[in-house]
């Protein structure tokens, strides 16, 4: 356990840094003859990239995905599927001065205290390019969990800074509507006015945080593992896990903590054939097992740390300095999280599928 | 995998319903010579125990712990260590006409949909009784963590319902402060107010949820793997999967996704011979690994969902029907949750001491 | 991982020593609704235990199983099975003299090297009573792969010392023909011999080794995972994971490097409806997963370690002395090894079981 | 765990097949700031690749390793290593009527039965060169080995059939001695028999099995887990993890089962400053954890299963029929199974290593 290493049955391993050749992920345990080719994994890399609007750095990596093996004739064998994109830069930068800055807020000085060395891109595998191979591995498992279950997860930018959406209905949300506007939050009132906010940041050098929310449709009841494995904490361990996250609720979250039992308890009722809940405070789990009711859940980003406007600070020796951050830098990347909470709740619930089919 | 092993070094498994013979854990890796007498880890035991205090059920459980292997003359031997507290009531219930409805926001449902069947308490291993083999074994954990590194945890609990503890400094709270009054709150103007709600609601056949605050001092830098076990990755799934949870901060969170990140920027200072933050909204992680500030995260707990009040729900087969839980019920645990809460953390944190040394 | 957990799905933690309160295991992962009764685990243990014949020790030790969880009215919940067996001697024993002097090829050196530390009782966890916990997992093991594929697993002395049994038939084989002569082996005149054999190696404060053959019938074809996990590899893991264990093979086995492929490949042919093999060199595997023939593999196990005749060796201070076991030892355990030789069967082929089922 | 993963701190992936981009491995836990180039992991990349001589096959595959991650200015990083070998034949194949006969005690049926398909290859990852992940991952343990603990690992071919080589000596054989011929046999006389017998064989459309022998010097006291997690346990795992293995001994092995313990046991002696044994039937290993003697293991190698004499066998639908591979086939691997041997004991010890230095 050195950290790359997620899931049980589904196992994904991931790689890479920023300046070196590339960046990928080795998917095991995938069942054999599923559908599957580049294209399918394109898409949310897609999504997830740089440089696709004015709210995000104008960066264009072009993240093309190949697939190094464990597939035939367009079909999973069964067998570790290797998963690889190119970086376009491979030469290790020297970032001169820089260096001996821990950037604020970065993984500079956390990296170097654990390994006794840096990355020459300061952070190493905390850059949000690492997240490619998560990406590349959960498009697998959305499709699968799409296919023999129905699933589907969505998530969606429900805040930028104190900018918040307006309800949204989680039963029918949809990528599409997602995807309507740049910064991927479907009320698209509240999205005018969160572009606005962030080109003004952009414009000061400084960046912001914000909230995702995200719906997964069609779990079936029963999914999640007792104890230590229970759904909503390996949830908050894989979207705590992405770069940037700073807190995760489920179903009422916080918010629950201040109710009372009386009004928080979802009282059951028939739904069609199966028995459902009449509300979703629990957000889909109960003792930590699916209960058949959507899946909600929120996550919240902080802001980019890496700014343009000067920060006073210290460097490795403690001496204090003033660091200037050169060049283009997001100052909003809660849109681009999309894609990655997507993938990271489709590998937390592959998992647990193939673990309570072992029981059937 | 499923669900009651936890750690990759320091790895703890618990076992044990609500009415079999009792309830424990094996604790695998704890390094040899660690002084070790089960009195050490009664003490979190005793804490955790209900029947503390008007705002908690009456039940006496005595909760003796009992150390069945792993130690001899009062030293731990490096192999595994087996821990077992007796169950007073041993008999498996039934349940009659209640354990044809399910219990609203339990584990009734889930479990049924999960296994085919239901331990006779109803919702098996999500019951609290569970936790016991968690704190033993965090117990442990803590103790070599103090020994070793002097770290310390301490949790508190921060809200009642919407009755917040005014803000408290997390860089010298103590468990004995923490423990001077029935609900954990170490302040004691609110602590006053949420003991005559909890008294209030206890009558009302309510209940209510709450929050807890933790803080881990002196946690060396360097702790955390990257990608999929950041640090607060680790602790998140930790804290979300002690039962009643519903959220997971750490640092800033949820606030944090409001700030810009001019403000939200941790500046390093030199503090005394090692490079610290000005600030800490970080929550001393960064990258998912930590950097030498206190760690400070945040657990939001659902309100107890066994109520005396009458619920209108369905069974099984889904018939409208109403529940009324008999007997005598938790209204408030939040701060029975605090050695919970506590014992999660030194294990999460054990497990990347030991990870991290084997890189020495 | 710190070696007492063992299995992904299937996962069995054994813990305890021969001076503490007991020995035992936790077996997460087992299937609910499995009927089991303490009855279903004693059978094994009691094979297993000391005390049953004159060519072993006279010690009665009762090895009387509890199970302290996971059960409910005789079925498993699906949840962990706690499984326990009192010591009779719980006092830390102090060897004196002795204690000062590593016993020959026990683990007295290793575990002093390796925990700074050792257990009064010499080798601590490399003790045979640490397999109790395993034949108490190996057992549920065992009784989930009868009722629900049939599965057979056979094991029975082929050799000790240079004796070797006359060739017994695999196909019918049973643990009744095993049980029919105390040193466990089928061939009765052999038996006699052996008998003798180890009868006078006692006399002589001497002890023997010998040979296990092993067979598993109605393994269906498709069990064992590729590359690491091969269904011979986790076989030859759990075998040599047996105390006193010097050598694994399956099928040919150190013979089949002395063939040619055209004398060992065995070719393919019609059994009912399913393909089999005319002959079977490759012991029921091929290329790590099985192909519905027989699994066969044989375990070698060295000569029992305890003897009473005077030995020249060196106390832990490097001085030359003379180690005298004091006491009654067992000559000979090859018999005794038979059921633990079962139960780790059982346990890897339960395992991979599950995780075949969750690609269905 | 689906198989590709080996190892707890010290991980090993592997992926790829022999018709798909390439095969390699992502190695994780890999301690930062060892030295390591593409030369460094070449080296047995070579030794291990086929079209080295004439008793191998005449395929000259060039097998360049590239790394893909984790390293930086000729370092290690402490991320993972992505290790990458193209394959020159890249497209699928169809093996016409050949595939509708699974080749006698090769993995076309196993791998059939298991995932309803099969790789155009036919064994998919049972074929010999999924090992190029092996070997490129162990050449990295080797070197931290080396550098840290003086670690040496050499492995030979000791028996070639019924031919075997006479005593080597495991304090001071070398791998340049090994490769001095082309049957990596250090008895040279030996060899030639060797050499002429493969030679004979290939002629004959035939192939033939032999043993390795396998020491590991200098490896310190305390390495290995008790219980499941052995030394021996886990060297056993990892061999008979090699393709076309039926047989692994530690020390003493089969022939250990054949003594008395007043000979087998190994007394102990002052040796310099470390406590040593007189003899080493032991094989280096005491109850599972490593002496400080060399380590001395074999391992069986079958014949190989791919020979151009025509087999009568059945096809897939059960007809018989008669098989005959077309092409030239490798008559003997036990020669290119050595550096396999040697990175898979590599791949054990680290992760051990890592391990104990985690309780230092």
């Amino acid at each position: 356990m050195s950290g790359s290493n997620f899931g049980t049955l589904f196992r994904v391993s991931t790689f890479g840094e920023s300046h070196c050749a590339g960046v990928g992920a080795i998917v095991d345990g995938c069942p054999p003859n599923l559908e599957l080719t580049e294209a399918d994994i394109q898409k949310q890399l897609t999504r997830r990239r740089p440089g696709q609007s004015k709210v995000n750095t104008p960066r264009d990596e072009k993240d093309q995905v190949k697939i190094l093996s464990g597939t035939e004739h367009g079909k999973t064998l069964g067998t570790p599927i290797g998963l690889f994109v190119a970086n376009q830069d491979q030469r290790p930068h020297d970032y001169g001065e820089m260096s001996q800055i821990p950037r604020p807020s970065h993984a500079d000085f956390t990296y170097q205290s654990k390994y006794g060395n840096r990355a020459s891109s300061g952070g190493g595998r905390s850059s949000a390019r690492e997240t490619i191979g998560r990406v590349a591995a959960g498009a697998i498992a959305e499709k699968w969990l799409s296919e023999q279950h129905g699933v589907e997860i969505v998530a969606w930018v429900s805040a930028c800074g104190d900018l918040e959406a307006s309800e949204v209905n989680p039963d029918t949300i949809s990528r599409d509507q997602v995807d309507q506007n740049i910064i991927r939050c479907p009320d698209m009132k509240a999205a005018e006015e969160m572009i606005a906010r962030v080109t003004a940041l952009k414009e000061a050098g400084d960046s912001i945080g914000g909230v995702l929310n995200c719906v997964i449709r069609n779990c079936p009841a029963g999914w999640g593992e007792p104890v230590f494995d229970k759904l909503e904490a390996k949830l908050a361990q894989a979207m705590m896990s992405i770069p940037a996250t700073k807190g995760f609720e489920i179903g009422s979250g916080f918010a629950g903590a201040r109710m009372q039992g009386s009004q928080h308890n979802d009282p059951f009722v028939m739904k069609g054939n199966r028995l459902g809940t009449v509300t979703n405070y629990s957000g889909g789990v109960q003792g930590g097992i699916s209960n058949g009711e959507p899946i909600l859940f929120r996550v919240a980003i902080k802001p980019v740390a890496t700014i343009s406007k000067a920060q006073p600070t210290a460097d490795f020796s403690g001496n204090e300095t003033v660091l200037e951050a050169k060049g283009r830098h997001d100052p909003f990347v809660v849109n681009r999280a999309v894609p990655i909470v997507e993938s990271m709740a489709a590998m937390v619930l592959m998992d647990m599928a193939l673990i309570q089919r072992s029981r059937a």
